[in-house]
């Protein structure tokens, strides 16, 4: 049994993951938030009292801390006695929270690869580059390190691994589809971090086909794709986190990852980068101020968490697989739909923090009572996912499964 | 007779600029450029030799100085001995430029209306803000300052006057037409500082109709033109300063200004204005720097100057005036067409800032001589237009009109 969890990061997806583990304080004991502004952390802990998530009365504190520095993060947790670190932190963060949580023997997840701030897209696989390079410590250790566990990556890989465990003998390939259908009644807003954000799309789009890294241009290769719920949605092949470990379990597979957008989403998004402006690196204004242009663009734009009250819609989000069972072929959509108006009424968030913020709670739960306490590295196809897709059909986020025997629970 | 010239400024008009003066210095004697930047005016200096522009051996010199420092240049002005100030710095600094010309008694000009770094499209008519309010002062002082004597704002005021001495009786409506009907290749850029064009577009667009000021929105209102050479073109209604005094003289006229733009432009254009990313406010980023968004969209365009080598094609300007000539109806465009490549064959420079910069060396060999020596401040509608688009027609810059009875030279 591992108890007391330490969330770091203050942002939306944080928000959800409180309010989730605060559901679940029985299990998880004490929780704790931590960044670098406490005030974003109070907040929170406001919110989570006001709805009343705590199941049992118990501790739910804010601190402040920079989580670029593991000396101050390994205090923080060993001064809180936390044995569960829930990272969603800026990406930025990554190692510098997981090198606290080797040197201190905790479990550590995150839902997004590591970045470094000057470096956009660097080579596949990506998790070879920080997170992989310290697998063998976290086993010499114990410590059990679950990487990229929000929805996608974390959710995605795990309908990956079920089709793999219940639907197909062979995959010949996997697309995992990501559409947001809602409306958030802004001019333009991007649904998190705008620097992260735009960071996805700015660089090279790489895909796994043929058993080797294919490139493209963002925008350059589309498809559409009949969705429950949300209908006929356009998606572009994009460049994303979890290909880069899924190609490791899965190299026959072709392996690709599409998000949709609006044609409203990529002019302004082709516009400000082809002026420059999504750039990383610092440029000089005529009066000699350095400035990085996309962190001007995070400034002028909505803060994410502004349009939570007013968002409308669903969200669609699931994995395309094609392979064979039993000599025969077969074609799965194996999916959640989220909708942002019920995720604001239970956490004050929207669906794409929703969605984010529900799994790795859930995967704190797993760690907590044993099932998933790896007590090494893993990615979420590494494990057992049945029980991972139970706990989320109870906490928000149900599975659902389509193929030719028609749409329905996962697990029906 | 006045002699020496002092350019202030040392961008793509100023350039221009310092290049015809040179063609005329066996008239206007000495040339002085200064700017913030020694570099830039020492750049402009090397581009006249290299030309071999100077008419005849004399003084060229570049100068350091800070315009928005009244003081520092009246001692600039004292110490080069100049008579003659063209004015073709930054629109904030003109009112300092103007305050050091009458402190030292000599002529100004200038090419646009002053700004205030601050305000976006004060209170019309805009030359009552800042110019007019010294008017009496320049006359009490014998200072002759010519307000706006590019090309628009200038040589589009001197062809109403030409409208009002030769063509019409009456005059019921003058609309004033700006088209680059240019290529300069690249993704997006402005034709002049980004900082002042994109000023031009951000505020209320005023029109002088039915004997009152309009307002529009920017892009709310267009008319589609057949003009000479550069054929059908669409134009946009814009707020532009010639209206500010051409509403004194002609208040029962209607005056409108419409400016050409493609689609793309508009497209960028609505997408930075809409973020917020055209603002001179500033904002401050999540790491807590202040920063003025405008300057940044600035930093990451490509200078209008780098445009110049490669740019292709025409402009057109003109004034499209309606009115009565011996009770009859008349209707008549006096216009200019000016070439990109031919420009800068001759200056270095394109025709943007080549139609900009002709016009104030015209008009400061007209101070010198006296014709234009007015002792007071002026528009340039106010003076004889005859002589001014006579030198003009010799100096690269022809005046056509279009009527009834044809197309031809205006002076025909």
């Amino acid at each position: 049994m591992k108890r007391n969890v330490l969330i770091i990061g203050a942002g939306g997806v944080a928000q959800v993951a409180a309010h989730k583990c605060a559901q679940h304080n029985d299990v998880l004991g004490d929780i704790h938030i931590a960044s670098r502004t406490l005030a974003k952390c109070e907040a929170i802990i406001a919110s989570v009292q006001a709805k009343g998530s705590l199941k049992v009365p118990g501790v739910l504190q804010a601190h402040q801390v920079d989580a670029m520095d593991s000396a101050a993060v390994a205090a923080l947790i060993r001064r809180t006695g936390a044995q569960i670190v829930i990272n969603l932190g800026s990406a930025f963060v990554n190692m510098s929270v997981l090198e606290a949580c080797i040197d201190t023997g905790v479990a550590y997840m995150d839902t997004a690869i590591h970045e470094d701030p000057l470096k956009v897209c660097e080579t596949p696989p990506w998790y070879a580059n920080h997170e992989w390079k310290r697998r063998q410590r976290c086993a010499d250790a114990g410590v059990t390190a679950i990487l990229g566990v929000g929805f996608d990556p974390g959710v995605v890989n795990a309908y990956a691994r079920l089709a793999e465990d219940r639907f197909c003998d062979t995959i010949a390939s996997i697309d995992i589809i990501d559409i947001n259908a809602g409306s958030h009644g802004r001019y333009f807003a991007t649904n998190f971090d705008p620097e992260i954000n735009f960071r996805e799309f700015t660089g090279t789009v790489y895909s796994w086909q043929n058993g080797q890294w294919q490139t493209h241009r963002m925008f350059e290769v589309s498809q559409t794709w009949d969705l429950p719920v949300v209908g006929a949605q356009k998606a572009y092949l994009t460049g994303h986190d979890e290909l880069h470990s899924l190609s490791a379990r899965y190299p026959h597979a072709d392996l690709r990852f599409w998000m949709g957008f609006g044609d409203h989403y990529i002019n302004v998004f082709t516009v400000l980068k082809n002026l420059g402006l999504l750039s990383e690196q610092p440029v000089k204004t005529a009066e000699g101020l350095e400035v990085v242009p996309l962190k001007v663009v995070k400034a002028v734009l909505p803060d994410p968490a502004s349009l939570a009250p007013t968002y409308t819609g669903k969200t669609c989000i699931g994995d395309w697989v094609k392979g064979t069972k039993n000599g025969q072929p077969v074609e799965v959509f194996i999916y959640n739909v989220a909708d942002h108006a019920q995720a604001y009424a239970e956490v004050g968030s929207q669906a794409i923090s929703y969605t984010a913020g529900v799994p790795p709670v859930a995967a704190a739960l797993l760690i907590a009572e044993g099932t998933w306490d790896a007590r090494t590295m893993v990615n979420v196809e590494e494990l057992d996912p049945a029980p991972f897709l139970r706990l989320m059909d109870r906490m928000g986020l149900p599975t659902r499964v389509r193929d030719a025997q028609g749409d329905r629970p996962w697990d029906a």
